[in-house]
């Protein structure tokens, strides 16, 4: 259509109650929340494409999401409709018109996601956070986690069989924050395979409990032949959040 | 009793499924969760007495509770006891032995008061602030948030009926935080009355939108005549956190 505009829509959600991003056979999902919000406001069938299919239970602060549309609505408009009539659970934090060009997930350079572990009971943040009930060596888990920079194989780090040599990628930044009994871990890369930065936490938390030693956790990026099972649990959903995805024009 | 002790609970809770923290004839409250979990791990009929009685729907990072005990239980053991035994949304974050002069209430020097408004769509804080979906004049309510330091009469910003004289309380601080499109106000008083925070908010909210002044509004504090109807809205409850109460000994 040579008349059809491309916006990009920033969200915001909390994942407790949805099935993930993705339009699954049943059940809440974000993408279909969004879907037939978009077509009720834009009489049009609308699906929106996300930079990344968060899991079931999983939160964003920064998703993004692209549609195309034939409607002449200025992006201001949309975000007040769009807010009205989605849930209480997604909110739209912006809209703007972009380039034809523009792919949610495929213009996206890299993504950031945050992590967030409670070592103890807390009622406030509870549906944010994955608590352990146990005090973690937080020192020996930053100091591990060092060896995720760069391009690695993340077989290891994934729950699904991609295509071969589709394992790598390349991690741009990790940092840690603590505050009180809370430790807080930010992940940037350039892609993320299925459950990555759960079963990276779960893995961490194996060397922060002393079950697994921070060379060891090195070793299973180094060569890429270690299976799932040698990495740790899949941390739970909760805890993670897509704060932001970056474009080449940010 | 001779032989009995005084326990200090420090507590964290999400207001949002209790009634308040009192005892009602129907509903979940935070006194009676906790009457019933230390009744059953000290094996003895005990009423924790709490500083502050927040409304229904109100939060708390940092209320305190003391209670008497003929137990032998060391704080400790009573913290990860009691967090084991009470809900997800009551957590105990602290526990201490304390002078049998100490009463949460009537020890306390003062209590802080978090109140959070924001002002457009957000999916992960909605149960935590008051969402207004419209933007607020917020140097005029900070401007006129001045007036309140000191002692005043609050008879206008009250939703009770105390005994005459009782009106007047010392605000000892108030101060306001800006982060993006959420702005919150905190204030420390000697003694709050009923609704008080929640109403002050809302006869802020109505100086952020044009309606009142804050001349007006300080007006509403100098002879103590002002009658409720002269204030604002009483403004939700879950934007309200009491953070934090203060005792001699801090």
């Amino acid at each position: 259509m040579s008349d059809s505009r491309t916006i990009r829509l920033d969200l915001e959600y909390d994942g407790a109650d949805f099935v993930g991003w993705q339009v699954q056979k049943e059940g809440r999902s974000v993408q279909g929340e969004l879907c037939r919000c978009l077509s009720t406001f834009l009489q049009e069938e609308v699906v929106p494409v996300a930079a990344g299919r968060t899991d079931a239970g999983t939160h964003a602060l920064g998703q993004v999401a692209h549609f195309r549309t034939a409607s002449a609505h200025p992006p201001d408009r949309m975000i007040r409709a769009l807010n009205s009539l989605l849930p209480d659970d997604i909110a739209v934090t912006a809209a703007s018109e972009v380039g034809a060009e523009f792919h949610a997930r495929y213009s996206a350079l890299s993504k950031r996601y945050r992590y967030r572990i409670e070592t103890r009971k807390g009622a406030l943040e509870r549906r944010f956070v994955w608590t352990l009930y146990r005090s973690l060596d937080c020192d020996a888990m930053i100091e591990a986690s060092l060896a995720l920079r760069g391009v690695h194989s993340f077989r290891a780090f994934c729950n699904s069989d991609p295509e071969p040599d589709s394992y790598k990628c390349d991690i741009l930044d990790t940092s840690w924050t603590r505050q009180g009994s809370q430790i807080s871990f930010e992940i940037v890369a350039n892609r993320f395979l299925r459950h990555m930065v759960r079963i990276i936490v779960g893995t961490l938390v194996d060397v922060g409990e002393g079950r697994l030693t921070g060379a060891a956790f090195a070793e299973l990026l180094r060569d890429g032949r270690s299976e799932r099972s040698a990495a740790g649990a899949t941390a739970p959903a909760q805890g993670l959040c897509l704060l932001r995805v970056h474009y080449p024009d940010d």
